[in-house]
């Protein structure tokens, strides 16, 4: 693949669908009285590992050559991709090593080991992932499997926007917005590539995290802007420095704009997702619905698409969340 | 209607489904790994009010007279088919009064409130509420709206067991086994009527709390038993005290038996439907699956249907559960 469209991305479905959950997509009558507006949820936090990573990964894996998988694969993630590479090597035959920051959160450490990977931990205020990949690939002679930088994997995670078009156009829906969570931006170049093409009156929005907000920031200036160092945020998922290679030229043509939320908005947020549509949401997958919440943009009497991308929280986090807001 | 039958409950789902939630139907592969099943969880905690009564409360509700309508209704319930009524009376346009425990879940309690229900708090060790809810219908002339023991609330709650089949047909799986929460039975009535109808050969099983299994003693010995008044559980929703004289004959011809579960066994379940599934299901929500965890029967490679009815848990019970529990 040269260039992501959506006959890839359609191609991608097939490859995966039957190694995947097809997420539901999802309204709440109280959500939508708050909000005054139509509000449908896809949750991807339902999803097999707990978010939407998996499709990316089995898209990717499942093409590795024969040698490649024989060699083993070699990834890094703070978690969500983490779990899927390893789900995904364990499915196709292959071994997975993953570097890992060692204040990922504890479930995710604890599944990506239970699928079978070996995990190399590093310290993220001393040094980057990538890098380390990068070397071990080089001295092992292993594939790296990107976490967002890659077609097969924008076209993996696309396919769940492609699942969100069917059932709005199944609904006899037409979608105003699409909220999405953005870390390196492969989940919503994907999706927001079939939306748009489904739907050419859709408007795209990017959420991040306040201080970790580079796609927000780039969008804007039109050109590739890193976060600083120092930016910290509960959505462990969301950390990402800067936006891809691969997936900034794409948002630049797919967004309208970038949102973003504090972590207090987005632990509100959890609570609200526990309380009234009953699921668990991790930080970096509730910033979509943080964005909602919070009025960022004018959503009354719009259809609205909100991606639940993840539910990989600590459950000792979910509950002090809750015990702290009163 | 003097019998249920399924036409009657597809045409209680016609009547009632522009105001439900279709509730998605979802497996997850780590659960099926745990149990060496296949198993299928019908999310009810994902619909309007937090649980299933909804469906029964408005295919009551909206076939009432313009009559009863003006004169207002009465209701009796822990708290789900007092949420259910009071919303239903609200879209319907007729005035509720619900006799509820002042032990209810404050979440329970707040929503009924927000719905625009009148409440009237009672004592539960002291009386009983079916007795003042018939006291205020006869001294205002009002109509009762049964929480499971008539048939148009049966037929109502029986649309899920009606998406159930519609959902496995669709995918081509014949289920084995169908676990179902029972409090005064008229969810697993509906329910079980038309999967038995669809699948002839599937297995129907009720799930009660340990010492609140009326329905499994009753279908022992064939003949309708009261719990002891002693009895008590976290399942705040499943303290009937006993069968329904309408739910136990139909619950009698279509189930294979009953199981119970230990309140400490439906705490270790919402733990671990929340890590795992990434949903919020209460304690009466959560005993078909407490059954399925706790191996209560054998479900190794059967096709099992778990009803997941509710999830209207108060968030520090919630998070209560999660701290204790390490």
């Amino acid at each position: 693949m040269d260039h992501l469209n959506i006959r890839e991305i359609d191609k991608a479905h097939k490859r995966i669908k039957s190694f995947i959950l097809r997420t539901p997509l999802i309204s709440n009558e109280t959500i939508n009285k708050i909000t005054q507006g139509n509000i449908f949820f896809k949750l991807e936090n339902l999803q097999n590992t707990g978010s939407f990573k998996i499709r990316g990964a089995i898209n990717k894996i499942s093409q590795l050559s024969k040698n490649s998988k024989l060699r083993g694969i070699i990834s890094y993630s703070s978690g969500n991709h983490a779990q899927a590479v390893a789900h995904a090597s364990k499915i196709f035959n292959t071994n997975a090593t993953i570097v890992m920051p060692m204040n990922a959160p504890k479930i995710k450490i604890q599944n990506t080991k239970k699928y079978g990977a070996k995990i190399i931990f590093y310290d993220p205020t001393k040094t980057d992932r990538e890098s380390i990949a990068k070397k071990i690939a080089l001295r092992e002679n292993k594939e790296i499997i990107m976490p967002y930088d890659d077609l097969d994997i924008i076209a993996g995670q696309g396919t769940s926007g492609k699942e969100i078009a069917e059932d709005l156009l199944k609904m006899k829906i037409i979608p105003d917005i699409f909220l999405c969570c953005c870390g390196g931006g492969g989940l919503i170049a994907g999706s927001s590539t079939y939306l748009k093409k489904k739907f050419p009156k859709i408007k795209n929005f990017s959420v991040e995290p306040k201080y970790l907000n580079d796609t927000e920031l780039s969008l804007k200036k039109n050109r590739i802007i890193k976060n600083k160092k120092s930016a910290h945020s509960i959505c462990d998922a969301l950390l990402a420095p800067q936006p891809g290679k691969l997936t900034f030229p794409i948002n630049k043509k797919n967004l309208n704009g970038g949102l973003s939320v504090t972590d207090q908005e987005v632990k509100n947020t959890i609570k609200t997702l526990a309380e009234t549509i009953k699921i668990v949401a991790e930080p970096g997958g509730a910033v979509a619905a943080a964005a909602l919440l919070n009025k960022k943009i004018n959503f009354k009497n719009k259809n609205v698409v909100v991606m639940i991308s993840g539910g990989n929280i600590d459950y000792d986090l979910f509950s002090s969340i809750s015990l702290k807001i009163k």
